[in-house]
């Protein structure tokens, strides 16, 4: 047995020895059930080709914004990590060696705590030796595993357990990969795509135009304009369904969802595409097409995912080195409350209509989501996400929601994961910290012990698959 | 003894042995003190009345939002509970029989704690056994219970200990039923009326052109417009005040607070009567009068209670079936401190002038209400309200207050019930987590166990009686 | 040994004894370490002079609103209390007595905290003899303490262990006081000027005009108008660069940072001047000096700190009366996604510029802090602050952003204040805090002791001096 606090069976679990126990037992119910991932960042091609992966810090750094702001925090230039492509030829391994200095300052983070999980039982390395060997044994000790045949991505998803992979696809991707593995009768886990539209929905990004302009070219049914483009988002939205897709996912800037009328969506559209909409014009197409995307699903059952509420490339001088999706979107407060009004009025009595609300502001945890998920048939708790997957935040969730919602509005964890060799030790964070939070009640008498063990598996593995109607 | 973990005598203390222990014994300072209620929504005939309750789905589900909205969250159609008047012939059995099968979403929530001390402690039944036993047979136990001649709404108030509750009206109801409780000899319990003039001030409600028409012309002593609406207010008030008042309650849409000079209210209220008042010109009115009540109370003494922040009647679909207060009011964040502004100015400063602020977002714990009632000598936290008359978060209300505002500045506990029934076990509820968080501060050499004791009497007992001047 | 809580050895530590003897290992790395304060309020000219303080009221009471306050909020008007110089013939005994006749009121406050340390701790009287004796003999006994040598300032400096003091200066303060402290061999403590700039920046406070004509006079080499406004800032800073200063401290009202062009500056400038800029451009100006000393700080490399988010003087017939810094600046919500953007895209990548940001909005810890501290090189973590200088605030601090942003993001303990002997108390509480928590993660095997036992001397000791360049 390890002697790491990483692999410590009591990671997590409440301090009092008497909750503990409880926790332990309860944990117990949860912790080998398969996992349940329906939504994700990983490309489906990797199962495709099950190439080895390229390198240590490939694998773990630089696609990982999580991991990679830590280190630009201390002042480590991105380019030296090879972020964002803004460096073809970044030296790998000196790119580990910078990692593994600053190593101590991630005590405490949540990728901290996923890194040594992985560490410990992905890669066998107690993570202890980050602090105390050199760079290079622990990069190529690495680097054998990754080479090792059970370490390709499909030994791995067997590994995991993993039964169920969605992945966030653009709206044109024609789904190949998906369609191979869903052929594949060797390949057991269930790789789904995700219908991801906000590339075609916000003017006032770059791209915009040309974006439906394929759209519509591709999939209008011969229309044109506004109606052409809703007709392209329908008939796309259809093919994902034909390829197992069973949600849509939705990252907006705010969670405005009043509807235009189409005279007036059709005048936006056309300043949009001619790039002349005024930022104000921009978030009001925005937010009608989030309302005309919940009336869809109701038409066609795809499950909606909303996560409003992040300033996406905070910092300009970034962006322009680096692109999106490279550490600083950062989050700001939400109205979900006022912004879902018009939206949940007309969809939200619908118990087969399924919305999923995500937050990183949570004060709306006990203010909004838990009083919306505890009346609307239709509203589902998004399990906390990016910055607030973390332990901590993880229970101040449940301890804010429950009195309200209860647990059946969960909606199962979601590792929103571009880290392949993170899923383990998200799901199983997840499962040990609910696990914590359900034994605190039964240790102040507040449910029975029996009841919470139902529920745990309930939330774990019976939530996913039904608010994702897997 | 029950074996219910609902009768645990430690049931919501801390887990910890050691300040388990202590927080037993501060809970027994108090456990047993009579029921204070400065504020709720029962009806006030049902003492004069004294019938017998008319069957388990009409006392326990229908009316209670808190339970069916619930039901709903499930899928469950209002109509099928009879919410709102909305299906006069509902099968009551039927009901009951939809509310036993969703039993287990309850967990976890605070209808479901409230729902369990109720079956355990004032039925006799133990709450297990709402999953195991047939919904027909409970439902035939708890129709026995209720007809028994102790099981009448005063037989209850002995045995729920009540000595003071305050009822919510109307400012022309006629407080008959007031008036004859007071005379009756025969029964102690205090009842009290509560001035609630919202129908009369909220121009963009229906009904309100109607409703100030007949209050100045029964209480404006002949003078019209907007100087006989307030003339007409003040009389109202002055005959709640003969009739037992302390306190006037005000829920208002947000926390504004600006006065308007009496040409621009004058100008507004007659746009308001003729409905041709903008939603914003509304809103000026609404916190005009916030600010004229609050001059009213520093004229004649009554407690003002506000509680701004919730979105009412959030899902147009469902208050267009079912009318208001069926579930769907839903909190938004709230901004005390700037709308509070001008009328703190003016009033704050009057020790003499009571001022309760309830909220359900819990953002303004620590940021706004602990400031704000640390410093003004009229300010009061009131009791966490609604969705967070809750376990864990009213152990958040107090986390977040006591550092900056102490104890002395609490309105007491507030229940603000429809749920007759209900009262003893959300007392009880606020007496456990009390004893709960003053152990903490205890166990954490804060406080001696001396003064945790005369602090928790004075939370439960004397703070009530001072704020409410009752 | 003391039989007071107030000396527990284990105050503020986790209730749970083997968390708890983490903690006591954790808490004594760190519990005799100097005081390292910088940021604070108290006057340098104190340690020049030297003189006695004069009785225990000036000392404890009066200046202290922290203190004043919550007699306020009990009615207490604050002229009893000679709060502002509203009444300089204020009979100093007499206020005592109000003091400790409500000092019940104090318990479970962040001052009733600090005052029990220090009764306990500096001026060796058990607190509760506040609760049994008669306030005459506690004056009496505290004005005997505070006659004794080793109670004037520069011995209690010894005794509190005092290595940097940071106090907060006028930009035109000719620093002499400083000078002199520095030149001094035998005087130890480095008592450091810090720069604050409100008062030449705030167009709609009083003063503005003849504030900034003075600094340009005295300071803009000959320059007039926006640029001589903006050299003579710069070379004030200069100054306090040379006078052993490390940072500047900006009290703006929000986060907003938007530049202006120089033409739109003076123009703004100029009304500002002129008595004639409405509120908006007020805030317009204010906004883009919060820029422009970011720049200068890039340039110069004083650390820039940051607390927008108070309403200052909430209640204005208070301020009528006692004038500022009276207990009624109130918290509002915060933006600092949005405010900081454009300050942060041109500098915050920059790992020289220190730029530490402070709240009194809790809710912005996890939602934009955590996340910027995380992943700006410039951003720091400011320590709780004012109104969650408090010890349930201070914990859910470290919860809420170490998440996101670890442990080496943080400022290091500041205590902020006027009160003088409440610095050890303070300093003291930060340290428990701070053990309590890494115990925790201990406890529940996300760190191990040696690598908590590594960050607490961190936190409390490299952090101050890393990120305040001392």
């Amino acid at each position: 047995m390890s002697t790491s606090h990483a692999a410590h069976p009591d990671r997590l679990l409440p301090v009092d020895s008497t909750t503990r126990a409880v926790a332990r037992r309860l944990l117990a119910h949860v912790e080998d059930l398969p996992v349940i991932s329906p939504h994700g960042h990983l490309d489906p091609a990797m199962f495709v080709t099950d190439d080895p992966f390229p390198d240590p810090t490939t694998l773990l750094i630089t696609p990982d914004h999580y991991v990679t702001r830590v280190l630009h925090s201390a002042g480590v230039d991105l380019a030296d990590l090879g972020v964002g492509g803004s460096n073809p030829d970044v030296d790998k391994q000196a790119a580990w060696r910078i990692f593994q200095q600053h190593w101590p300052l991630y005590a405490g983070t949540a990728s901290g705590y996923w890194l040594e999980q992985e560490f410990e039982h992905v890669f066998g390395i107690h993570p202890e030796r980050l602090n105390t060997d050199d760079p290079d044994d622990i990069y190529a000790e690495l680097s054998e595993v990754i080479a090792r045949p059970d370490f390709r991505p499909r030994a791995l998803a067997d590994t995991f357990g993993l039964e169920v992979l969605a992945t966030t696809d653009d709206p044109l991707d024609d789904l190949a990969a998906h369609r191979t593995l869903a052929a594949d009768p060797t390949f057991s886990p269930r790789v789904l795509p995700t219908f991801r539209p906000d590339a075609y929905t916000k003017m006032y990004n770059a791209g915009f135009a040309e974006n439906v302009e394929k759209l519509i070219d591709v999939a209008g049914d011969g229309q044109t304009g506004y109606a052409g483009y809703l007709q392209a988002l329908r008939n796309r939205r259809a093919y994902f369904l034909d390829h197992g897709a069973t949600s849509a996912d939705h990252g907006t800037h705010n969670a405005d969802t009043t509807p235009l009328d189409d005279a007036t969506a059709q005048r936006l559209f056309d300043k949009g595409r001619a790039g002349t909409a005024t930022r104000a014009e921009a978030a009001a197409f925005e937010a009608n097409m989030t309302y005309r995307f919940a009336e869809m699903s109701r038409d066609d059952g795809l499950v909606m995912t909303l996560h409003p509420g992040a300033y996406r490339n905070h910092s300009a001088s970034a962006f322009a080195r680096f692109g999106a999706d490279t550490g600083h979107d950062i989050p700001f407060a939400l109205d979900y409350t006022r912004g879902l009004q018009p939206l949940l009025s007309d969809f939200g009595e619908n118990p087969d209509f399924h919305f999923v609300l995500f937050t990183m502001d949570e004060t709306v945890f006990s203010r909004e989501l838990g009083p919306l998920a505890g009346y609307y048939p239709s509203v589902y708790l998004g399990a906390p996400w990016w910055f607030i997957d973390e332990i901590d935040a993880m229970n101040r969730y449940r301890a804010a929601t429950t009195g309200a919602a209860g647990f059946s509005r969960y909606s199962g964890f979601i590792d929103d994961t571009r880290a392949y060799c993170s899923i383990p030790a998200r799901h199983n964070t997840s499962r040990r910290v609910d696990a914590a939070y359900l034994a605190r009640l039964v240790g102040e008498h507040r449910l029975t012990e029996d009841r919470a063990a139902d529920i745990i598996v309930d939330l774990i593995d019976s939530s996913p698959r039904r608010v994702f109607k897997l």
